[in-house]
């Protein structure tokens, strides 16, 4: 008898992006990390943390924090949990709702890898669905494969596209099951979902520090949803699964939500001026709504881009899975970073 | 359709100790803390952490850490897997092996709650064997269930005693699956199972920072094992499980084995005073490996006592589960809280 479970013996692990130590020489474009330091008010609170901090659990239900969201969001502190970055939220809700052939995951594809992941250790069935060409949501598909849950990232990552409400809506109204809508990349876009967690009880809505507030590091993230929706998971959620630090140092990054914004912004310009520039090389670009573009180089050879660009020390993400064979998937950088990334380009192509 | 699986629904959550907030007047000696701080060389490290480390991912895994574990216990780094306390490691070892009624989890009773919850969730049958009245193994019992895991935690919790080696070598030959041994507890004991790795590859150790590194807020755990084992433990490992402030402070803290090592040495100079106080009393005190003493007041009235310290405000820990009833487990604290402790149950008793 083998150790592990089938399941788990069946299975290949995630494949996280490439990781350098801080400090290495690099221009690092793979993993949409904010380009611009965390607030200023956030590392204060870091440097005159109390060891008191550290000696003691944290508190299992980081108050603090749901506090500093309820003022960021409107929302009431009963309807927030707090995760382990948003990661930590999407495996609780797997573990909480999917199970084998009778509880499915369904989510449109391509979009975030670790719902498959997640779904293969569980194990259940999963159902993919292909998002239709111009990234309009397969609406009809995704409500008869009726899962126990259903996954959209919105805006969507590789493709950088937001998902209109109303195709959420007319999602939530007809599954069963339990709609997640990762909005991890949310503070570079146009608009929110929140306002359906008021409107639908089988309603989630995931939020993450990684991004927008510039504290990848850190690992915070959250889902809003009704408190009855949160009693289940707050069964499967570990106790102390975020740490004392991470709670006062995410609190004062909630806090300042104008700084938060202000680097946003200056993100969404960038993004704006490096599509003209890689469209001007001959790259198509979608649209996007995240910190990153999907670019399809003028020749297709995306594989061979990427490596070179890695030999340049420049990192960019590739995905070798079917539909993006010949695309890229780059994080925005400071203005600096983007103008190296053409530069490289212009020498390569 | 619930929007819960069927095992979740009829589960309750597990209930961590009482937590209050940093800085209110309590003596808390319910959740076995470490009464010392963290070491300064940690704290040092934590205030002057560079906000890149927070803007970035994390190292997916944790090498500087790994390498500070080896350095510190003599273990190749390839041997460790670092977990978001060892809490994290647990649950991990539950989806990795443990599943319905043909993959058991079994452990002696009383141990560790969180055991029994994590197996409800996944869900897995469970087999809990009792503890001879000496809390000898029943190692027959525990060999004939035959787990996918068997969770031996030495030092135990609540009862404080420490696990012979040779008991727990009869029981990785006899059983087919996993044996974890939790030494959460094993920085205040007189010997590790650490060995028992080497000669016996269904075998895992774990540790945590939580108690001897006197960092339960900062959510650090380490499992040590042969790779192979491991293997199938990365496949379920969140990629982003530590933050990278936690690598950092951590990762001095193991470095700095002196400060710990001295402080455990204070805390078992303190426990031995503490069962001699309470024997004074008219408690019968069993015999503790760990920083924590399980305690039966003359009266057998535990719950009330520990209601009325309460009141003085005195945190310990009460359990109201089988063969707990009249018993409390007491964090072994300073001495001056040990001495306000002892003169507050002067004062009940």
């Amino acid at each position: 008898m083998s150790y592990f479970r089938p399941a788990i013996d069946a299975m290949t692990g995630y494949i996280p992006g490439e990781q350098p130590k801080p400090g290495t020489k690099i221009i690092k474009l793979n993993t949409n990390e904010n380009p611009y330091p965390p607030s200023p008010k956030a590392m204060k609170v870091l440097q005159n943390l109390d060891s008191e901090w550290l000696r003691r659990y944290p508190d299992p239900f980081a108050r603090e924090f749901c506090r500093a969201i309820s003022d960021a969001l409107g929302v009431p502190t009963d309807w927030i949990i707090v995760g382990n970055g948003s990661d930590d939220l999407l495996n609780i809700l797997v573990r909480c709702c999917a199970e084998g052939n009778e509880r499915k995951v369904v989510y449109p594809m391509p979009t975030y890898v670790l719902y498959r992941t997640l779904s293969a250790i569980q194990p259940a069935q999963v159902v993919e669905v292909p998002y239709y060409a111009d990234f309009q949501l397969p609406i009809e598909e995704l409500v008869a494969a009726n899962g126990a849950i259903t996954f959209i990232a919105s805006p969507n990552s590789p493709s950088g596209h937001l998902v209109p409400l109303d195709d959420l809506r007319k999602l939530a109204q007809g599954v069963s099951g339990i709609v997640v809508i990762d909005e991890a990349y949310v503070d570079f876009a146009d608009y929110t979902a929140l306002p359906l967690v008021e409107e639908f009880d089988n309603v989630i809505v995931l939020r993450t520090l990684s991004k927008g507030y510039s504290l990848a590091g850190l690992r915070m993230g959250f889902g809003i949803a009704n408190p009855k929706l949160l009693s289940g998971l707050f069964k499967v959620k570990d106790s102390y699964n975020i740490d004392a630090i991470a709670i006062a140092v995410g609190t004062a990054a909630m806090e300042d939500q104008a700084y938060k914004n202000a680097c946003a912004e200056k993100v969404k310009l960038s993004r704006s001026k490096l599509v003209v520039e890689l469209k001007n090389l001959g790259f198509t670009v979608l649209d996007s709504q995240g910190n990153f573009v999907l670019a399809t180089p003028p020749a297709g050879n995306a594989e061979s881009i990427y490596l070179a660009l890695k030999e340049l020390g420049i990192l960019v993400r590739y995905f070798k899975q079917a539909g993006l064979e010949d695309k890229l998937r780059i994080t925005v950088g400071t203005e600096e970073q983007n103008q190296a990334l053409i530069e490289a380009l212009v020498s390569l192509i």
